[in-house]
């Protein structure tokens, strides 16, 4: 169980998660003044940009731009989807360019890989293992993310045993940070413990990540099981942005995003869980984020404000 | 920690604390449908009406009415603020309307007590004395609720060992069931385990149930969390209505309503703890309350659809 003072590290997904399926591609200087109004906010990791085809995600043309913009003290995060997007990346390091790390995806499912990548999981491991290569020669940490790791919409029902066998495999080519994604909010708190108590006890010097939907209204009770369980890291996105912007842009807000960055702070900082941000500067980059995207977004400690005073000491 | 197998109650709470903000009056026969495919739903508690002042809340002016078309195997709860509002209850019992058990507030902040019952506390523990005196005359169970258990918009921070204090003077009253609502959404799952475990181990002849509003987007955290540290009931609202529904109608959907029950027993289920509820049959209830109610509600299980299977013994 959490207890006061335990410690936890924050990325911020907006730019990268939140952004990939916004339906308006948003200017490098807007994107360049958020990610400075998170770090400013004392957020220590952004997953920035991603290296994917423009043809697949036109959001993502000016990576290398954004890449510039990035304040010095943050860990940065980019993601591909292939070798080529990797071989991207370690140019771009090469050229300059600050990149910590680099995520890629592999869902649980095969039929969900099969959807999302074109690529059975063979194929699709055998590019991982060449990503990995790749951005090893670059100097760029490998981070693997397990897509539909709590169930899948199209096969449904994805085995733990499943999981675990994806992070065996991951751990033999050298990765030692690995998320686990709830895809498309299908995990409930008790499946969270249980894949992080089991894969934190088989590997304790992989770095776990958590990272969540909010589709069935659990983002907020999962990220704190994963918390509760032992996560190194989770994720959040200002505005709770991500997921099925359609969805937004017809006012079901709230209902496939990511678990709000505002939200997930505020409940933690009330626990006295540390995350090193400050939450009034938070929530200011979340108005900003607001404000450079032209709505209201889904965070809810933006419109009913911070929690009165209840200290966790207390 | 919830463990698979165990049992929860759940009361629900829609047709009262749902309706009582709502922008308009619900016809009686609605209400009646309403209740009815919740009761066939397996829900076994319905918090169905208030004895309140129609010209403070014109929606339950309907009372006596809604109350003769409760079907039989359903534990029937209703709602008053004054020994007025007692002695109607009272009435209606003695005219045969089925009645187990009546519901009062009292804010654990004198504050709140004063701006949402125009009475201090000494004041309105006089009153609630002669509610309990009435109802036990007629054969109606008291369950007190403590308003404002976690925090309170207007002074902020709400001591644990206030709302403790509460309990015993209720518990010194002979109220066996005691409610702790958080009324503005301000409570988080620490302070949510801090207080139920506290109450249960001091009082463990007493029932306690958990009421949360999702106001900051923990409701179902809470919930689950009351459940965790031994609540005996927890409540939800079909579609999440009740909090503001000003904002509702403005589109800022899940802001400030209830846990919408649907959410909360697809997670429940999800987890195997058991509450006795069918969740399509739960579900098709909240599709007739978006009928009748004339517009999308705030449940994400409506949207999304059922958890892909994902067991918890898995």
């Amino acid at each position: 169980m959490t207890v006061p003072g335990q410690e936890v590290a924050i990325c911020e997904a907006s730019l990268r998660d939140g952004l990939q399926g916004w339906p308006r591609v948003v200017p490098a200087t807007a994107k360049i003044e958020l990610l400075r109004a998170v770090a400013a906010a004392g957020v220590t990791e952004i997953d920035v940009t991603s290296f994917v085809p423009a043809s697949t995600v036109p959001q993502f043309t000016d990576a290398e731009q954004v890449l510039a913009g990035v304040p010095d003290d943050v860990t940065v995060r980019v993601l591909t989807v292939n070798v080529r997007g990797a071989r991207r990346a370690a140019d771009a390091k090469a050229a300059g360019a600050r990149i910590d790390r680099c995520g890629f995806p592999i869902s649980a499912s095969e039929s969900h890989n099969l959807a999302n990548l074109r690529r059975d999981h063979a194929t699709h491991k055998a590019a991982v293992a060449e990503i990995v290569d790749v951005l090893g020669g670059a100097g760029i940490a490998p981070l693997l993310g397990v897509a539909t790791a709590y169930g899948c919409p199209i096969q449904g029902h994805v085995g733990r045993d499943d999981v675990l066998a994806l992070v065996e495999w991951g751990y033999r080519l050298g990765i030692r940070s690995i998320m686990f994604g709830d895809t498309t909010g299908a995990a409930d708190p008790l499946a969270v413990r249980q894949l992080f108590s089991a894969a934190i006890s088989a590997y304790p010097d992989v770095e776990f990540i958590g990272h969540f939907h909010d589709n069935r209204g659990c983002g907020i009770a999962n990220t704190l099981a994963a918390i509760d369980a032992g996560a190194a890291t989770v994720e959040g996105s200002l505005g709770g942005i991500g997921g099925e912007p359609a969805a937004v842009e017809q006012g079901f807000v709230g209902e496939s995003g990511n678990v709000a960055t505002e939200d997930l702070v505020a409940v933690l900082a009330q626990m006295d869980i540390r995350t090193g941000i400050d939450l009034p500067a938070l929530l200011r980059a979340g108005a900003l984020a607001e404000e450079l995207l032209g709505r209201p977004l889904l965070s809810r400690i933006q419109r009913a404000g911070p929690f009165p005073s209840h200290p966790a000491t207390s």
